[in-house]
């Protein structure tokens, strides 16, 4: 083999050169998916599991999205797109801007990319260099710090309490500012996993407090039209320059089909544009033509968040009666951020122990903050509705045997 | 609005803060791109276009692989997949390499990625740390350039030349490392845009020396299947810690679909797939089920194949009868570089006019080599036949008008 008889390098460079993999490359597992496969062994060996560990709507994308890659298949060639999308794609969600905000976008701001993800990579390259410090909250959507350290920047955790929501406010911004100056902001709301909404006045306030601060705001919208009360307020309304990230995978039900949106102000139209040639090259064609269609199917997915928000209701009446009784807002998105402490200090153990006895998987919430984590679990709120009913009854039985 | 008022911050601050993108999103535009935008502009005026300048195949999936797609898509859900792939499509690329190179690769070391730039990202965050020196060949890839430094990386170009054939060699390694010492070496064989391949002699002495010093390898094989006479030989022959890139774009005639592959060795699993967790959650999954169905294809892709070694054949015997009678060796891939310094210093211009008056578009060489490339045009024969009897008369005729 030729990895043999590197004569010219010594041993210990050899290793460090050929063997180890990059620092960046040192993340930390989601403890999600050790619960998901821990999950799937107790499957494998026939016990049933109700799942409430995976952020992934249990929905199809609505039928109008899936006829509409049927049909494009049958066209034939699945070609490269333009690299920031169809212009069809792009002025239909332009046109959902004017819709559901009334904000007037064009649809030269709208950058398709592949995921939300494609979105983030695409918005930090191009917003930020190498050694910018971005705030971000804690708790929050584990793979924020993992995308801001592997791009070369510096994390900034905020930490939330209970006083203001666990919702960030300009208040939380300039305190932070002030001891560690930032590039930039990531907000989310609803947010992962606390299904807190940033109010309108509190998101108003945050944007002039950036907007004076010269931090650039970057918001995750990605739970849009996921709430159960007051609708989430776009960071566009407040913030024209602030670069918005969005997906079709929550509201529209397309996780596997990894597309979403970014809006960026026009003077990053070109450098997004560059850059997305370069590193994307277009995002999967099948998957736009099938969001186009999506976008015009509000009643089945209106009546897929009807679900979920029976699912909420029943979790927010009916574990309390089981002993499980302090929660986050939950405003939005379909999560449950429910506070364990009266029974653990230990949510690993917690949830490994509510899995194998119990037969619920949820996830602990160490994922989302290092800190606090141990107190909390997360229970996703986006399967059908017997499975919440079984979720609720399992959980009490469980509980009153412990 | 609240981006006025902004009393904190100089406004020289704000404007570097707010407006400004980062340096690493200023990307040199492909000037593919320009040619393809000034042909559509053509088209739109009524002329017609022969287009020579895209990296795509003209023709469709494997009837196969859009049949799987339809009925993943009457399934229903199309949700996240591990992140790392189907299982099931992780086993058949396993066997691609025991069927098509005769290697044992287990599924495990398969990565499967949204497309071969999907796997870029992945293969470089994970080999790399900042400020790491990667060796490219020029003429190459336009986006590698763009992959490395959006990475913090710094591209060390290798200029090629006729006498070793445009390929990279063990001694061009060595005499680039002793100036200038690499952590990675990214080849590509099949190569764009001068479709040379590496000869298994060469490449069995490239992979030892970047064994002997301790040099990552990274081999893009994403052209491998497209060749016209001896078959490209798989790093991972020579090379077992070598990292491959692949793609289902070309061969398999899937660019809009997004799906590639990458095979690392065993000690990159783990940080490979938490790095993929955390960046992409998966690749797109209809997608996925399409790749399974494609690589069963081998009959349909082949008659492809043959249409572009026709191609090939036409535009090597006819050019030079129309004037134009220097390429590099085009052992595979779909393109022809040819040497235009006879005609012309400034291949730029010169593709203009070859679009204005004679209505074929191609590629100046400047995107592939900013040393050279001003004597250089790339021709792409992955159209039609019909169409490449269609620009060998429209060259023909316009060389013999100037």
């Amino acid at each position: 083999m030729a990895q043999k008889g590197h004569g010219r390098v010594t041993d210990r460079e050899y290793r460090a050169r050929r063997l180890i993999h990059a620092r960046r490359a040192d993340v930390e597992p989601f403890i999600a998916m050790d619960v998901l496969s821990a999950a799937r062994k107790l499957e494998a060996q026939g016990r049933s599991i109700v799942h409430m560990e995976i952020g992934e709507p249990s929905f199809p994308a609505p039928q109008a999205a899936r006829d509409a890659a049927a049909e494009a298949l049958k066209g034939g060639l699945i070609g490269y797109t333009e690299a920031l999308g169809l212009p069809a794609l792009r002025s239909r969600i332009a046109r959902h801007y004017r819709d559901v905000y009334g904000l007037d976008i064009s649809p030269a701001r709208i950058a398709v990319t592949t995921g939300s993800s494609g979105g983030f990579l695409l918005a930090f390259l191009t917003l930020f260099n190498p050694g910018d410090r971005v705030g971000i909250a804690s708790p929050g959507y584990p793979p924020y710090r993992t995308f801001l350290t592997a791009l070369g920047l510096e994390p900034v955790e905020i930490d939330l309490d209970a006083e203001s929501r666990w919702a960030l406010d300009a208040d939380a911004i300039e305190k932070t500012h002030s001891k560690t100056p930032l590039a930039g902001l990531l907000i989310a709301s609803p947010a992962n996993p606390t299904g807190t909404i940033i109010t309108p006045e509190a998101l108003k306030g945050l944007c002039a407090t950036c907007d004076a601060l010269g931090i650039r705001l970057v918001s995750d919208e990605i739970y849009h039209g996921l709430t159960y009360g007051a609708e989430a307020e776009t960071a566009l309304r407040f913030d024209g320059r602030a670069v918005v990230v969005n997906s079709f995978s929550k509201y529209w039900c397309m996780t596997g089909w990894r597309i979403g949106w970014l809006v960026v102000p026009e003077e990053l139209e070109r450098p997004v544009e560059r850059l997305a040639q370069n590193l994307f090259i277009s995002a999967p064609k099948l998957s736009q033509v099938a969001a186009i269609a999506a976008l015009d199917a509000k009643e089945e997915l209106e009546n897929v968040r009807a679900v979920y928000a029976r699912n909420r209701a029943r979790l927010l009446n009916e574990l309390p009666k089981a002993g499980m009784d302090s929660f986050l807002p939950a405003d939005g998105a379909f999560y449950l951020y429910a506070d364990v402490g009266r029974f653990t200090n230990d949510s690993v153990a917690f949830a490994r122990a509510m899995l194998e006895e119990g037969g619920v998987a949820a996830t602990p919430g160490l994922d989302f903050d290092r800190g606090n984590g141990n107190r909390f679990l997360r229970f996703s709120f986006a399967g059908s509705e017997s499975e919440s009913v079984e979720a609720i009854s399992r959980i009490a039985n469980w509980l009153s045997r412990r």
